[in-house]
């Protein structure tokens, strides 16, 4: 294959038409390898999607586009952009943070163009379906082999929009963690490393919200139906349940508060 | 890549493997790309099938292989058809109107064979899959280079069934709109376009159900939480709350009748 | 194409990345066509997704890579796998049965791999994503030329656990039914085939939990909203309501037990 590969990410889940129009988009301007990271990031929630993209970078290193789009300001005032990193991959999307996780993940943003070329873009642009009408067809031009400069103007790197995940409170005896997100299997995932863990003096055992449970290394170190934490596949502590869901259990769902402390 | 793309949609849904299993069959034909359009059309719903795929050829306008399946009369007396458009594409499904809209969209049907061939259709052929058994293979057969005359005999493309999209009631003053479809963020699709408000003096603004609601551009030209009516991506007028559901807000579903009136 | 293309089936759901890391992984080592077959198996429900599995390989006869995962065991004791067949496909996967009706389906496992070579899993590898850091390269690599010699040491394929679909209870008048599966539509498929149904005398009607049932060759075979029996297109003896859902209406679920007699 020549053109390169797209990899799309979306909140737009798959109860409607909105990815497969997109797929088209791209497929009519020559690409011919779009992968689906997935596209059911929680609905408008940037901060999840910017999550999701910049994990899943580090296992698709070489060459290739990045297609994300989770974008509550359609057709508002923000704007749209290309951009080429470090390492050679662009990111193609919404300037209101998605990106910023993942270009962090791949070295910076190098250079930055806004997606304004009417070669570019499809006609007319709707007011609220710029993935299909601006995000897809750029994406595609840069797989197929444009130069960014002919996206649009260039824009300075510093002036894009970036987040941060919110660092845990930590004290030296107790973290005080949030829910990034909780997956099909009811795992709860924290905003807590490893390092975190350390500072506050935790080891092999911890209480979470007043329950003791074990740090383990597998699912499989506790029996069916016991609950235990884990760092997960994404380098996160997770709370789980041995087939069971952790979340039912806790109560926990994405953005909740959880008290961790020395088992 | 030789062989046509194909581009696939049905009301399978995702949690099953028929979807999967059609792939697998086209693969086996020599099928190289095939292109999810959506599984999700509502179980059944030949309408909401045809409008869907109606909407979707305009971005794939070069030579492919359209797979269609929504397909209740499974296994009675519907005929399962192939058609060549004016435009040079190639519809594969039932024969109940689910392609009506897209033949139109594409010119209008030039020609139509009836799959019969035991070259084509898999053999045994079940009641139940005509998806698996018959569409998917002939799909594959086109795409792969099949001559029409080879997938079974002539149909008189006059002879196909064909649906149409109910006109909303204009009056001078007020219009009688019924919800197309209600998508994942809850923005509510209306059968009503441009001119039908124009031929009821609406512009600017419109009273839903007694409702006051501007007609803006963008969902940010209203504040979060508000509603508001909008051109959609597709162009019909929808009813949509910046940041939440309208479907909620209204309470409407697919089939709701809704009167607009001057606001 | 020069690598051999993977059929992926999982229990991941497609609620998170989990599917499109995956992809990325298959990507990145070369893989240019991967089918999804479905991700809905029910979660850890071996069983389900063995059935699901040796279902669809009949149409997949050519030289491919199966790559499955269903894994309650992962990060445990259980071996991860790679199998090549007597039909010279290959099927990837935690050694717990899955792959097992598979590669019966298939002609028999004839060479067996233990995937442990560091050239081919990703590094670290995760105690809980062995499909992301184990099983998709060791399919990647399959896929794209390595001799199964070179993922890791040979295995005796008589050690591999496999699991059988459990027979129905006949008599000379009746067959004590379970329900293996319920599909999108409400149709209920049930572990009885159709030497079952002679060896118990049943023929044309039968008589499930008390209600009279004709046994039809298709859907349009009894009116909108009557229930019937049926093969269906996987060969299984089926309960279906026409236009209805049958799970609904005789409030059955995976595993039920149903009686049938002669109608």
């Amino acid at each position: 294959m020549n053109a390169l590969p797209v990899v799309f990410m979306s909140d737009y889940g798959l109860g409607d038409e909105f990815v497969g129009v997109c797929h088209i988009v791209m497929a009519n301007a020559g690409v011919e390898q779009v992968i689906d990271l997935t596209h059911s990031v929680a609905p408008q929630d940037v901060f999840h999607g910017a999550i999701v993209l910049s994990e899943a970078v580090q296992f698709m290193p070489r060459e290739c586009v990045y297609l994300a789009v989770v974008d509550p300001g359609v057709g508002g005032s923000r704007r749209s952009v290309a951009i080429e990193t470090e390492a050679g991959a662009y990111l193609v999307g919404p300037d209101n943070g998605l990106l910023s996780l993942a270009w962090e993940a791949l070295g910076s943003a190098a250079r930055v163009a806004e997606i304004t070329s009417g070669d570019v873009m499809l006609s007319p642009v709707s007011a609220t379906f710029h993935g299909r009408d601006i995000f897809a067809p750029a994406a595609a031009h840069l797989a197929t082999g444009m130069a960014l400069d002919d996206i649009g103007p260039a824009l300075d790197p510093a002036s894009l929009r970036s987040i941060t995940i919110p660092s845990p409170l930590t004290a030296s005896w107790a973290v005080g963690a949030e829910v990034l997100s909780v997956d099909r299997f009811g795992n709860v995932q924290l905003n807590v490393r490893p390092r975190d863990l350390e500072t506050s003096g935790i080891s092999g055992a911890l209480v979470v919200d007043g329950r003791n449970l074990p740090l383990v290394l597998t699912f499989s170190d506790v029996g069916e139906g016991e609950a235990a934490a884990i760092f997960d596949s994404r380098g996160w502590l997770a709370l789980i349940v041995n087939r069971g869901s952790a979340a039912e259990t806790f109560g926990l769902a994405t953005g909740s508060r959880v008290s961790l402390s020395r088992g």
